[in-house]
């Protein structure tokens, strides 16, 4: 096909930057910064990726703001990075090569609540918590929980999603329209609110997982739920993996609507013990939530229960007081600390595939061997009615041996997990860390349709460049 | 912005498409054909708009047949038209400047069916009637129904829908992921089976929707539900389509898990009565389903029964069984030949927009007085769940003066609808009848990144020109 010059990673001319940060001074005065402190505060802080600070930071308030950010940048080709809370996990707020961060956290009002339409306004800084605690009086939520208290902005340019996803989806399904600035400092709102459309292309659903390479999001249309009159939450050990993922299996096909469906590992579950104080079987363990009425939530939960049995799971103890529901899925909350517990001083890496339900089992125990076999330590816990799983490798930074070991173990990890009809990431997103396992996901011909996306939208590649489309 | 060529409605050179036919005749002998009546067939039969005939007819057979096709029309210029059943409401397969007629309905294999991971991949010429017959003995369904049988590869590229959105959502929501042709030949898999990926952007979502404009589609992975364990169904008078609607919002914000929910209005309940013998009651009347076990669906139909109470609807009358349910459904799916029936010797011709449920209720009373304001016929029927309604306008076609009081009432929907906050189309598609509301629903800075989508994938526009995107 033919060439595209997306995602060459040139520098920026060096005075080009100057003046695109001299006049974006001159306009935003203290709400520009150079420092580095900001700067490297503003850029990859939660892998192992380095830290590549932008040459500044801009925090912007309003939607004009952003527009004349980018208008800047586009006439001085520099590179605009768009920033929310920096929770992300695979590099997507570095900048490779200088540029702009552009932090919109600030632009965080709640703009509109429409009850009746089950949706709601926002700007992209808002975080979920916020969101939720402001819904909270109205009788509605928003699903959608990633480990971070993350910006809705940024859950929606990596196609976040978390532990409800199973029953109400990602932020595929949950983001109605998008307000966002283009390359050019236009404006486009990607859709009504009308619930379903069949007019054109499907351009929310196009920025939805693009992450910042293709415009900035500056206002987002939201679904809503009600929230569940009642809801039930257990916990059930299952002798193996295997038998835990096969009681998923039937509990989904037999249309069981469940809210969360979550595994441990016998090791997570070791971690979670001794950080957390409790006594849970050192065994695999699914932890479970039911949304509905109360007669339905207690009616899930039994027939839950009869299926684990059916593997040999259980037994499957289960609540519907608020309290007691807040104390199982404690330890659920406390995965990535107990983790750590399990080797002081260690970093805590996390990555995530995805892959078809039927080799869940399969590909989590060659990944456990694999492990083990490299002399690592890395508990799993997965979304498993996805068959999205995250490892939590643990690793001594000054021990580069081992440090190399977890990146060609995490490696085969991808590998394996397209190898199995999955994806490389099933929530974490591309960014800097799997933008090579593109071209093994989707082949040339997939990769080169994006590469004509970004061309056609950002053909002087000012918008996060370095990210998803592998560079050359 | 800068100039984009695409939808430019060029005739091609007709030595060109001789040249086409030609070698694609020696290919496909019989499977291609010129016959007047097959090029009719192929183009729009069901709409008010002109049939506009393809110059020739192609039936592939396999994928590598199509990559054969796309590579000669590309080759000599020739628009390439992909066809399924020809059911699609807006001149979807219609030919304006000629071309191929590339018809995938021989290609209609149901490939794999994964039970455990809830999937199946099939060939695009599969129906959904075919489907769900194949399916019967597996336990599993798939749920997307609109009122033709439809083949799926139409369905993913007019992003259908139909009764049971409101709980299962659109072909958005259920395709998995679609292999699919492009202007070079290549041939790209857009997504991995994996339930959900953060990998890139999403080429699935930009496909599903794009009315045969961005490539062809040869292989769709299909999101299966399992069968319910129990369906209830009932039939609810109400006083007002105000009521009916207000009834549905609080439905849907108590989180009843609504499989089906559909607005009839009075005239058309009158109409089903004369068509059907039935003595419903003809007055604004919802028809409802839900789908669970024995005891969530008995559950599900009480509590709507109190929420209609609320609003002066009822009595709501339901039954979970097969024959009686059957009986109840009749009626909406004789909706269409009833109409006719309101009107002998006319036409039926079916419209439809969506809107913020909470403007539904409005919408439909200003169309229905704008329709007798007119001296139209035109019953009104909706997936009102999801605020989407339907119009069949029945016109007599000899009276030149009734067609343009009928185009210029359906025109005022669709920008009452857009001003609403909906949407031009709910789930029929823009093809030809609906590109000229692109601009009004999306703005031109939308418009521009269509054009720059569809310049980026078909540079030279052979894939179904004058389709989606207004014409200039």
């Amino acid at each position: 096909m033919s060439y595209h010059p997306s995602n060459r990673l040139a520098r920026p001319d060096a005075a080009d930057v100057a003046a695109a940060i001299d006049i974006l001074r001159q306009r935003f005065g203290e709400r520009l910064s150079t420092g580095q402190a900001v700067r490297e505060q503003h850029a990859n802080t939660l892998t192992w990726l380095p830290n590549e600070p932008a040459d500044a930071v801009v925090f912007a308030e309003t939607e004009d703001e952003v527009v004349e950010v980018v208008r800047v940048a586009a006439r001085h080709h520099v590179p605009i990075i768009p920033f929310g809370t920096g929770t992300s996990l695979e590099g997507h707020v570095n900048a490779p090569v200088g540029g702009i961060s552009l932090d919109v956290s600030r632009m965080n009002a709640i703009k509109t609540v429409h009850a009746e339409d089950l949706d709601v306004v926002i700007e992209p800084g808002v975080t979920r918590k916020q969101l939720n605690d402001y819904l909270r009086d109205t009788g509605l939520f928003f699903p959608i929980d990633p480990g971070a208290d993350a910006s809705l902005g940024g859950m929606a340019a990596t196609r976040a999603s978390g532990t409800n996803a199973v029953r109400y989806g990602t932020m595929k399904d949950n983001v109605i329209s998008l307000r966002v600035v283009t390359a050019d400092g236009s404006v486009v709102q990607t859709a009504s609110r009308a619930k379903k459309s069949s007019a054109g292309y499907d351009l929310t659903r196009l920025f939805v997982g693009s992450e910042g390479t293709l415009g900035v999001i500056t206002e987002l249309t939201l679904r809503l739920q009600g929230i569940p009159e009642a809801i039930s939450a257990g916990i059930c050990p299952f002798p193996s993996v295997k038998a835990a993922a096969d009681a998923v299996i039937l509990t989904i096909q037999s249309g069981l609507p469940v809210a969360r469906i979550e595994l441990l590992d016998g090791l997570h579950v070791k971690a979670i013990n001794a950080y957390s104080k409790l006594t849970l079987p050192e065994q695999p363990l699914l932890m479970l939530e039911f949304h509905g009425t109360e007669a339905s939530v207690a009616e899930q939960a039994t027939r839950f229960g009869d299926i684990a049995a059916e593997y040999g799971g259980g037994p499957f103890t289960w609540t519907t007081r608020p309290e007691e529901r807040s104390k199982l899925w404690q330890g659920r909350h406390d995965a990535y600390w107990a983790a750590l517990g399990l080797r002081p001083g260690a970093r805590a890496f996390a990555t995530d595939v995805c892959v078809p339900i039927s080799r869940l089992a399969e590909c989590i125990a060659e990944t456990v061997d694999d492990v083990a076999a490299n002399g690592l330590v890395a508990p799993v816990v997965g979304h498993v009615g996805d068959g999205n799983f995250h490892l939590t490798a643990l690793v001594m930074m000054d021990d580069a041996d081992e440090v190399a070991r977890m990146e060609a173990m995490v490696d085969r990890l991808v590998l394996r997990a397209i190898a199995f009809g999955g994806t490389a990431t099933g929530e974490h997103g591309v960014g800097q860390g799997k933008a090579s396992y593109m071209a093994v996901e989707y082949g040339e011909a997939g990769v080169d349709l994006m590469r004509r996306i970004k061309q056609a939208f950002d053909p002087d590649n000012i918008f996060n460049p370095g990210k998803i489309l592998p560079i050359r």
